[in-house]
């Protein structure tokens, strides 16, 4: 028995979950460059690039050397990279090893970019609806073409509908996504640039892209999953592979107190959310509150007693891996390997 | 120049709230036993050590096994402790290391550390106000005699009155404090058990808590402070020691956003807060979106621009450290050293 908390993978959900968006996208003509944010583990990447035949999705330089240290050969970074000080040298230095793409949303960023490596491939980054980084589709043009005046190589245009993460938004966040992709290329062909990539998707929007307009999707989250997907409807707390494996340590009448507080889960939450996680084991009781070590559970029946374990899906299973230096692989219950979160905390 | 985005500790500030912490404490004749969670370094824990001439209070078993291993010989785990498992062991050896004292608020809590660590000494935690773990402090008493049946020897109650983290409640929840402890005290008085600790304590009721009915403090945050403490008025954004270190990757006119997200500053965010943080080069900004790479900040004037280095103050501090492997030490604005998160991660 192992001493609770820890991250819990079950790997016949994961693999169905890995098998299903491959089949998904492909049965849409889709290349898939999953996001390796989301799990951080060479293991899951290699079950990843096995199932798509391409490449890998990162945020960071740093989650790139990583993966580039254990084998990967294509990466594209969806981030407007800022290539000053050492990131400058560090990037170059990628490149050399690696298919390296960037993203790129401004003028200023282009110029550190061809500086630090001259002729790199980028792609525009447009904002679709999300409201994050990414310039307003019409203007993907200028930024392409300000890009390639500096020598890079405009390969194409890339948006994240992240605006889908809202309860019932994720057919309208699919649509602007389509429309956001299709007027940024169409801006890059009016500088005689062709947007050969474009690149688009987000767990809740992944089975609704669109398979004309965009060539990519880089879904992050669907290899886990997690309770805010299962709340949002684009999935079932059933396919949810990742749980925090608990215990209780203080209990009431209908509520229970466990150990996995928000440095196991992350402390992300929604505003539509109804917790802090959920327990796929007892679907109706609620996280009410988390601080770093206790999660506040209720339950519609009596709370399990001091001692008993129970599993919690986080919110975000993205910013709950990014805390664990490992997970724990679970197969027909019975623990099978360790995968170590080889990028845990690289942010640079 | 270091790869943004790291966390920075000003020395200067840090000593200063180090100082006034002890000093605040020594006026009122109170102990005390700052809880290294919010820190987790030793560096750091050497310092608070030194001022106070006392131990150190932990949440985990894995972060008292950190500390012990560098040389502290005396922790409080303010948490009702599960002796279960290879846990029961670890707190035996624990114990053998060090003086060793735990929390406990369960007669099942009480058997689990009775047969794992026999006659070993335990606090009863009450609950002052903030509904977490704890009993009632009426009831003080009888999970005291329980302990005390089965062996253990019950040194005191402690509560954390964590209902001070809202706005115009620090007051309120002090008195709660006073109140619950010396019900809790006279509980074990008459069950004939003299508690002779009787500790409690947060950052935002520090400075507040009675030096009659308390023995002893245990703040953590005060270190560093954060941003929820500049918004709670429990401290001022020029107190806060500690900010992420964050590059403008993207921005608009009166927005930019930072590389600085919820992988660096964690999502903590009160109902109350603001924003996701708080820049103190900047009071009139907000953090008004974060995902794990990106800080989508609002400036009152122009935004600084791409490539630019922006300091944010994280909204809870506890769980940014938690997120990085080293901190960057800074005396006058210059570099002087990296201190290792040696207990980042050490949740079991």
């Amino acid at each position: 028995m192992r001493d609770t908390p820890y991250l819990a993978v079950d790997l016949a959900i994961l693999d169905r979950n890995l098998t299903e968006m491959a089949r998904s996208a492909q049965a849409r003509g889709l290349a898939l460059r999953p996001h390796a944010k989301t799990h951080k583990c060479v293991q899951i990447a290699r079950r990843q690039v096995a199932l798509s035949g391409g490449g890998l999705t990162l945020a960071t330089v740093a989650e790139a050397e990583v993966f580039a240290d254990a084998g990967f050969d294509d990466v594209f970074l969806a981030y407007p990279v800022v290539a000053s000080g050492p990131r400058a040298r560090r990037l170059r230095d990628l490149a050399e090893r690696v298919t390296l793409r960037v993203g790129v949303d401004s003028s200023e960023g282009a110029e550190l970019l061809a500086a630090a490596v001259p002729g790199l491939e980028v792609l525009v980054e447009v904002d679709s609806g999300h409201h994050r980084t990414g310039v307003v589709p019409d203007r993907a043009g200028e930024v392409a073409a300000s890009a390639r005046a500096l020598g890079l190589q405009v390969a194409g245009v890339f948006t994240f509908p992240g605006h889908s993460y809202a309860p019932g938004e994720r057919k309208s966040a699919a649509a602007d996504e389509t429309l956001a992709l299709s007027v940024a290329a169409s801006a890059l062909r009016a500088v005689d640039i062709e947007p050969r990539i474009r690149s688009g998707g987000s767990t809740p929007t992944a089975a609704l892209s669109d398979g004309e307009v965009l060539t990519e999707l880089r879904p992050g989250v669907y290899v886990f999953q997690d309770a805010q997907q299962a709340e949002l409807g684009s999935t079932d707390l059933a396919d949810v592979a990742l749980t925090a494996v608990a215990s209780v340590v203080s209990r009431g009448r209908d509520r229970a107190v466990l150990d996995s507080g928000s440095k196991v889960l992350a402390a992300d939450r929604a505003a539509w959310a109804t917790g802090h996680g959920r327990l796929p084991d007892f679907p109706d009781a609620r996280v009410v509150a988390l601080s770093e070590h206790h999660a506040t559970v209720t339950f519609a029946g009596p709370a399990p007693a001091v001692g008993e374990r129970v599993r919690v899906a986080p919110n975000h299973v993205c910013t709950a891996v990014n805390l664990a230096d490992e997970l724990v692989v679970v197969d027909g219950g019975v623990e099978v390997d360790r995968w170590r979160v080889a990028a845990r905390g690289a942010n640079t």
